[in-house]
């Protein structure tokens, strides 16, 4: 049998989301590695009693997929843990960097990449049909590329008409990009475009604000929350005493 | 109680990658609404036993969102299902537009979205890493927007340095098109610019061709194929007798 790895995304956070490949990946584990939260929610979920854990801090990830690796090529069934979708700035990624610099048998081992409800789709599903037409996934973090670079994307993302879903919008070291980011599209948007602050959706402290590009502020946002950029075909349906719901046209005139 | 409509998100294709709240949604259906080869796979997943079945083309997407809301209004529990997730590019943008036209007393219907695995998730997952960036998802159908806005976005997705995901890249009465993306890229991107195209992922009948911009042509997509192209942190690892991996540099230098 040769060597297999489990890469899985364990969804948003309610239990209910989770995948029954997911779960049947985590049923398998003689290993689980990922982050303190993730990992607690795996055990949660359901992993064998005699599995080993192994948690480490967030920043460590390709530390972490070189573990994995090895404990795949000694027989092991190693299972990596993301929240969401383990493809989008999850796991998945860190994975297959450490396979390209690493040993060439590691090219053989069976690595299976198990998706999940990645936090844009749950956050879309909370707030309406804002997804309808086109849209994109930025984070918003520089700790991996150069301000520069997240302004112009944004920018870009804006003028194509794209609506802007942002991951990692905001952290303690950098508390201040977030209301750069909604500076550079109010160069582009109008002031009404919608935007949505979401966050821990699916667990018990989520949180929705919905408010405007000229009334959006970075203070609405921490580490936990998605912020959603609707685009010009993005429309609000007011309901009493509810958050109004969100959708983008699926037509564009 | 107040009315309640469940709009469904039923995974790429594979049973197990169904999330548990979605087979929740199914076991309370009196009644089951979407294009028939979801309506098919939503009875396989299982449904009761008297649940009422509206199979409709895909086209009268507006029609069966109206018909679903008058169901809830009734007391009935509908549930409209979508392939993959049902905000990207599926029911759930049809459903509120059917609601922003119509009575106000559609507003208090308990709508919920119940989010899923989308294609661009399990194609990624298939295929190694290709997300691991910023990354945007473009319906290249011209039914609902005109070609020259599909072209002006492909152009700015790509001088912005995202992964672009194509839905719908491909159909019989619009053969040329993608052909016309593909030379729209590549006045911008790299011919070496990995691109792949994936086939009915978790499927019987999967397939996977990856190839380069340069190479990239049109008649590999049919309408079930998802089209990724990179960007210039893409990379690929070679394997022996099986497809290459694709992942992208989570760090942009």
């Amino acid at each position: 049998m040769s060597p297999v790895l489990y890469v899985v995304g364990l969804g948003p956070g309610a239990m209910e989301q989770i995948t029954q490949e997911a779960q049947g990946a985590l049923a398998r584990a003689t290993d689980v590695l990922g982050y303190d939260l993730y990992v607690t929610r795996a055990i949660a979920l359901g992993i064998p009693e005699k599995t080993t854990i192994h948690m480490t801090d967030n920043r460590e990830e390709l530390d972490r997929a070189r573990h994995a690796l090895e404990l795949a090529m000694q027989g092991r069934i190693p299972v990596v843990v993301s929240g969401g979708d383990s493809g989008v700035f999850g796991m998945a990624s860190a994975v297959f960097e450490a396979v390209a610099g690493g040993p060439e048998v590691w090219r053989d081992i069976d690595i299976r990449i198990i998706p999940g409800v990645t936090a844009v789709l749950s956050v879309a599903a909370r707030l309406g049909a804002p997804l309808g037409g086109d849209f994109c996934v930025i984070s918003l973090s520089d700790n991996l590329k150069p301000w520069d670079l997240v302004a112009r994307r944004l920018r870009l993302a804006a003028e194509a008409g794209l609506v802007i879903a942002l991951y990692n919008p905001r952290s303690r070291s950098r508390p201040g990009q977030l209301d750069l980011g909604f500076a550079t599209l109010r160069e582009v948007l109008a002031d009404s475009t919608p935007v949505a602050f979401a966050r821990a959706i699916g667990r018990p402290a989520e949180q929705v604000e919905i408010t405007t590009l000229a009334r959006a502020r970075g203070e609405s946002a921490d580490m936990s929350t998605l912020v959603l950029i609707g685009c010009a075909h993005t429309r609000v349906i007011e309901r009493q005493g509810q958050n109004p719901w969100l959708y983008t046209l699926r037509r564009v005139p």
